[in-house]
């Protein structure tokens, strides 16, 4: 990707966060997903650092090299022609400059926009959970403006508090916390706030009011629909691993009923057809061969 | 792997195609994937090229590379403790000597079981579809084989003809084509034969008559049932690239009610919990920490 490209895309997905209509961003993990939703007329995409790791074997938490990751990151960037977000958990680095390393890659894998989360989890539960040390965390997205900076990419920076996906702390201090953390990564050069595990309406109108500047939802069962997210004030709301988890559901079932019953239905009845699948992969001015196959 | 390992894999897999309980085969291009159906009670696995391709942004036909396929298939056999079969197209060579190198690749990566296609598509249509020389097939066939020996593993070489699936030649004289490659493959080292394409049961019956060995049907939206399809006397059944068509499928699905309602069921009323995933990538004696993250 030239220079130029990245800039505008960047500059692109920057515009989308603007408030003036929700950017409702799906993430991916693997290429012909992410041509689906470019088809279906999405202004741009993230990946879900879950979906890659167990796609490929890894459990979550940075258990797959920051390399690895970047690989799949570009394969997705190179597959669509919509700006690409990579979720690259808390930046694969304890310190600034390994972060800067992480948001170097991100550059380098051609995607205009980052996440990076400030979770920790000590000894393997939910409430032994805390959030990173909020001076490091400023350092980092600081580090990670900078190396944007020095390439001349406006990177759009997703800081991301944890402290009510981990539950951290007393529920009654945790909006309080969240608004902090919020505001706190912002001056530090975050572009949005992303506060996965908020789905009542109330908390989110007040993280909308308490945070200076765009707020990402996460939208999983019991989330407000995107009019109504949109009517609260939020500026993005992504998906995260819920439609990876989805399609494993599928798999289960699909294996479920062919050991069980014998029978097909549940990948026979709603596939997309090989024909379309081609079309999925093949971009305007591209050749394509339709060569039927397994 | 160690080489009794992956001696004792190629062998109960192959006993698996004796005949005496149909074996069904699912395909997978990913490695949460591949877990469950091992959790699902499959006693092997086998790739989908087409999948593990479209996955990565590849159109079929060895658009992809060799090396890359194999890493795939590589992550796949790691992921999982049944026997994996690697789907590898027409083998990635033109000769016998790059078949046998293809061949070797798989066994490296802890493969016991190979798919190697007949099928040449010359102008991207069906209809000028034509079988690859027979001749040179069944030398790549032997290729496969000596090489296995050689290494001391009895892969399971499982010979496509793509006589049905690409409607080659005339309609009435296509069971025989298939029946004389299926024969001339079994002689050449094959363990098995793979006519894709089919469903009516009485063609089906005639091409376990006529082939002398054990048939590899492939499930698609009319195949008769697998008890049905054990009736008929078929070894072995795989699903192609079905279910991750049905996964895109369901892809298409969630961008389209994201985009045009702004709600979520299609990937929040069947999803694996995080808890789930979790089970499906952890194996049996293996630690787990439940990071939750997106």
């Amino acid at each position: 990707m030239t220079s130029d490209v990245r800039v505008e895309k960047a500059q692109r997905f920057g515009k989308l966060h603007d408030g003036s209509m929700l950017l409702a961003l799906p993430n991916v993990w693997e290429v012909a997903g992410a041509r689906i939703f470019e088809e279906a007329g999405f202004e741009a995409i993230g990946t879900t650092s879950r979906g890659v790791a167990a796609s490929m074997g890894y459990p979550d938490g940075e258990a797959m090299s920051r390399d690895e990751m970047l690989e799949v990151v570009a394969r997705i960037v190179n597959g669509v022609s919509i700006p690409v977000s990579a979720d690259m958990e808390a930046g694969y680095g304890e310190t600034p400059e390994e972060v800067a390393k992480t948001g170097a890659g991100v550059l380098s894998a051609g995607a205009v926009g980052i996440n990076i989360e400030d979770g920790r989890n000590i000894v393997g539960e939910r409430k032994s959970a805390e959030l990173r040390d909020q001076s490091l965390q400023i350092e980092k997205i600081q580090a990670l403006r900078e190396v944007a900076s020095s390439e001349g990419v406006p990177l759009v920076i997703n800081a991301r508090t944890d402290a009510y996906w981990l539950e951290v702390g007393d529920p009654a201090k945790r909006l309080d916390l969240a608004i902090d953390r919020g505001n706190a990564y912002r001056q530090a050069g975050a572009d949005c706030v992303f506060v996965p595990g908020v789905t009542d309406a109330e908390t989110i109108a007040k993280l909308v009011q308490g945070i200076d500047g765009p707020i990402n939802i996460l939208a999983v069962k019991d989330s407000p629909s995107l009019p109504e997210l949109q009517d609260l004030g939020v500026a993005r709301v992504s998906v995260g691993s819920g439609p990876y988890r989805a399609t494993l559901a599928l798999l289960t079932a699909i294996g479920n009923e062919l050991k069980q019953v014998g029978t097909y239905t549940s990948f026979t009845e709603s596939a997309l057809r090989y024909g379309e699948l081609i079309h999925a992969l093949t971009r305007e001015g591209e050749e394509h061969i339709d060569y039927p196959s397994e």
